[in-house]
């Protein structure tokens, strides 16, 4: 366990929003005189404020860590995808970039925060980039260039060195000395450490009253510091072959947290160097933590007071030369884009937004980003309209191959997805697009011709018999009643047939009713990547069974998977018209039905029935306009009613 | 188009949070007297300041709509699901429900606005029933009552009566009758009506100033007025025939109330009655528009006046006889928890969030929860280890079916849904119980096996002969090095044999290392539902194909989705390890060709030919102890690097 530069990043972030140099201006030292107008930090308060804010926060974000380890919700790291944490991780070396550039400048600014912070602050730096302390730029700038050329060569010669040159503590060594013997303060007035405390602070209890301006930093720091962790971990688990149980691991970071906050310390997650020091040379128990604590401890005790004279520009510079491999990952973004666009998308909304929001709000954003993509990448999938593979039981997409065959007056729509609200009206498109109409308006259609016919019928213009309607010899050319749509009035000169025409749909009618052509008898959707359905959908489905069984074409549903059945029976999915044997194991099992049922069938149209029926009576026969089904039309109305009244 | 009630309740609330009572109070109408303690409330400056909120509320609602309609983003209506409608609706109901109570009680509260401020305005209203004015609650009673059973009865006959009994212009006209007549105000100190305003007000300028504070609200607003709108305009595009383009009426709303907002107007959306009685009465131009406006022109000028004596408590008991219907939909949810539980919570969510978070957050909590539940449920798919049904080429669960027969050494895992990052780890553990072993865990074990075996090589107590292993005779039991775990002492007294033992894994070995069984050699993931691939689930893929390779398992897929392949190819994930040939159109494929293999392999064990090596060169040979594949390993690692540095 220790600190990590994210996690430290995020707290900084926090601390200089709660507490800003602007908060602790005092007069000059001399303040009864009058050149005393120069404005100084009171340094000591001001620290001992922004100690107080970082343990407060590590004490909060020890309670979250274990409530959320209690409430189970380890989980939550899944939702971390390497594409987030890629933008999030670039966008956080971002804000460290800018928050180093001022202190190698020895540029002043203001403290910014909130939305667009770190852009203010940028800006900032460059207006006052004139007031730049040339020998903290110079030294700062030398730091950058030796630490980025040691560490290539440690790179390239990995295996040639036997450990790598540790180049900053050699880089820090050297600066304290230059600046010791050089006297920089006093010289050219550069920014130096000044002044570092030596052994430890006595405990203090955290600030209550804090909790709710950090709630919404804290709640992000508990999160990646124990994702962070936990990852580290699992590669540790992986090798030593033991399990790693995730919420324990947040219980246990979350207790020592909540203690550590009492004794102003800062929040704890993986301390990776150290853990791989550790590793290598073979520690195993709690002794080895002993030992290096123990060696931490010295270096503030005894350590400290020495680097003194250091630069903070030097420092700064060591922390932006490190900063080299998380910008390298802005490289993976090509490479992203190539193999998977959206999660390139992911990458690149969370960079910007975190950069643009702040760390915090940026993770909420990217996360919730990578949430809408999973919903979008399941609302819209391919759908297509398949065919025989001749000779074979195989099915396949009939724009994708060649020589795939659709049987003769079936479509099959595989609609690769869940079905639930929000893709329903995409379903439906789909399907229409498939079959080529729109069942509801060939119904209307029809209707509408039913309609005129029953008036001819009346009229005695035409009269129904066993063999369809017959135009009275003579008058057939009266007999057609014109559709009052502007647009069929082109269909008005086509040749009449003055023979017997029975009611086929697709063959001409005796009126002028422009009625889309219904070439299918079946229709069977694939169900195979239908994994749920939400009741929205099962509602919808069931619309479209009636609106096509109202146009004599029948729905099939192929390869469901096992537990649709229920999920549709409790729905209330099942009714006289809807039953269980429109249901097949496979596409084909389904096709060889239909095939089978067509054979036998005698091909009577209903509607010949009403006609005859029509002509008995003689009465106008009542035609139940309903345009949708009875049960959706009552449930819309139902609702809009209840809602208008 | 026309007012419609939800919509009402949304401008409402957004008014009265602007501009409470509490913001216009005035000294009593003497200020002088001492007496004139009595606070009044400057109504003119406070009407006049609301029409201005509601007027500028409709021209940034307007400007929304336009933009929406100009970005194409009509389709963000179909994330508001029948579930999350009916519990937003239910809430608007106990919000207006609240804010009518007070009224009929004639009881005054404070303006709360934001969370929880109808919860506040309840407790209030009770705490203040003590001053209940008698005369407005008996009149407000009576009107609820007679209104709820004339209702009922125009519901129970509605096939005998012509039209229903229009019983609140009834109640109205009646109450304002007894009101007048009995001087209610003066006797009883009711609160009537006292004033309508006749005629128009001048056009005025929206006020730009207040756009910051209402842009959420608006945003809610132009959401669901266009939402209802356009859900109506469907009904009748279907009854008649044509089709909605839904941006085009953003754009004509956003148009409209653009206009309307610099009219002193409110925010339009459809008036569900009056198109129901326009298209009875079979009004199909604009002209029908006109005459319907004229008539709400005569009714303004004219008949206002008449109402002022009219009771408050009368308007508002009118308005909560109305709300039964819109409560009635709570009975939805023990079906709707019986036909799917998702569905079910999205509702009471729904509710419960615009509840205690106002309309417009609640409306958005819902929505995004209703996104995370179709996460979450693609997230936690149904899995299972599949069998063959004998006889077919059909393969089915095999914890749902009897008789379903594994064949021998293959497993079969189907995972019914997309792979990403947020169920990586769900697939890992659903493998892992499905073939009922670890494959990183067995290879760890045997690695350590084969060092003991070297070692005990080395010492010469066993050597590596052609056919395997031999322990030299007399010193086998010597020859028995122990596991140093202490769960593998129980088998310490396991008999050993003093015969040849070859190196096959699932045998006893000549060292103690408790290696599990590994008792397959094929594995099909069955990719029938697998839709879509990210980039961290490519990865994964890749990693456990390698893992099971490395204990001699090898990993097919079958009825992959067509666009897999490529998807797969772009992401990189072929290679020498993982081939194309792993691919195969259906499970019966895949296990005929494993049948096929099995049946020609000649079960050569890799290890054998280390160890003959081994003994040849008598040197130690590096055993590459990669726990994970490398390049896993290496993009974790090098992440972690990054990182850390």
């Amino acid at each position: 366990m220790g600190p990590f530069p994210v996690v430290s990043l995020m707290v900084g972030s926090v601390v200089m929003s709660m507490a800003p140099d602007d908060n602790f201006l005092i007069a000059g030292s001399n303040a009864t005189g009058t050149n005393g107008t120069e404005i100084l930090i009171d340094t000591d308060a001001r620290d001992a404020q922004r100690v107080l804010i970082a343990s407060t926060l590590t004490f909060l974000v020890g309670i979250l860590q274990v409530v959320f380890g209690v409430l189970q919700i380890g989980f939550i790291v899944r939702y971390l995808a390497d594409p987030l944490v890629g933008g999030f991780t670039t966008a956080a070396a971002f804000q460290v970039l800018v928050s180093q550039l001022k202190i190698v400048l020895n540029v002043s600014t203001k403290n910014y925060n909130g939305v667009l912070s770190i852009i203010y602050t940028l800006i900032e730096t460059f207006e006052n980039i004139g007031s730049t302390n040339i020998a903290d730029l110079i030294a700062g700038l030398l730091t950058i260039f030796v630490c980025m050329v040691v560490k290539e060569i440690n790179d390239r010669f990995k295996h040639k060195i036997p450990i790598p040159i540790p180049i900053e503590v050699i880089v820090t060594i050297v600066a304290t000395g230059i600046s010791y013997a050089a006297d920089l303060e006093k010289k050219y007035n550069a920014g130096i450490v000044k002044s570092i405390p030596r052994g430890f602070l006595p405990p203090e209890a955290p600030d209550v009253s804090m909790f709710s301006q950090m709630i919404a930093a804290s709640f992000s720091i508990a999160i990646v510091a124990y994702a962070i962790a936990v990852s580290v971990g699992k590669v540790y688990a992986t090798k030593y072959d033991y399990a790693i149980n995730g919420n324990q691991e947040f219980i246990a970071f979350g207790i020592s947290n909540i203690f550590s906050g009492a004794f102003s310390c800062f929040v704890a997650t993986t301390a990776l160097s150290r853990t791989a020091v550790q590793e290598s040379t073979g520690g195993k128990t709690q002794v080895a933590g002993i030992i290096s604590a123990g060696i931490v401890l010295i270096a503030i005790v005894a350590l400290g007071k020495l680097l003194e004279p250091l630069q903070k520009s030097v420092l700064a510079a060591v922390v932006i030369a490190n900063l080299k491999g998380m910008f390298m990952q802005v490289l993976d973004v090509p490479r992203l884009w190539r193999q998977n666009k959206v999660d390139a998308i992911i990458w690149v909304f969370t960079c910007i937004a975190s950069i643009i929001l702040g760390l915090d709000l940026g993770l909420l954003a990217g996360l919730l980003f990578g949430l809408l993509t999973v919903v979008l990448r399941v609302q819209f999938p391919s759908w297509g309209g398949f065919g025989n593979i001749p000779g074979t039981d195989i099915y396949r997409k009939v724009k994708d191959y060649k020589n795939v065959v659709e049987p003769e007056g079936v479509k099959i729509l595989k609609f690769s997805s869940p079905i639930f609200y929000a893709n329903i009206d995409g379903l439906k498109s789909s399907l229409k697009s498939t079959v080529g109409f729109d069942a509801v308006r060939v119904y209307n259609k029809r209707l509408k011709a039913l309609r005129k016919i029953q008036k001819l019928i009346k009229k005695g213009k035409l009269k129904a018999t066993k063999n369809g309607i017959i135009s009275e010899p003579g008058i057939s050319n009266e007999a057609f009643e014109t559709d009052e749509e502007p647009e069929d009035n082109e269909d008005l000169q086509v040749p009449t047939k003055e023979v017997e025409i029975q009611v086929d749909w697709n063959s001409e009618l005796p009126v002028k009713v422009n009625i889309p052509k219904v070439p299918i008898h079946s229709l069977i959707l694939d169900f195979g990547a239908v994994t749920f359905l939400d009741i929205v959908a099962v509602r919808s489905i069931k619309t479209i069974i009636r609106e096509f069984e109202r146009i004599d074409v029948r729905v099939y549903f192929a390869s469901y998977q096992d537990n649709l059945i229920s999920q549709l029976e409790r729905s209330a999915f099942f009714d006289d018209t809807v039953r269980k044997d429109m249901f097949f194991l496979t596409v084909h099992d389904a096709v060889l039905y239909i095939r089978n049922q067509m054979a036998y069938s005698d091909n009577q149209d209903p509607i010949f029935e009403k006609i005859s029926l029509m002509q008995e009576s003689k009465e106008p026969i009542e035609f139940t306009e309903t345009v949708r089904p009875a049960d959706e039309l009552d449930v819309q109305e139902e609702a809009m009613r209840r809602l208008a009244s």
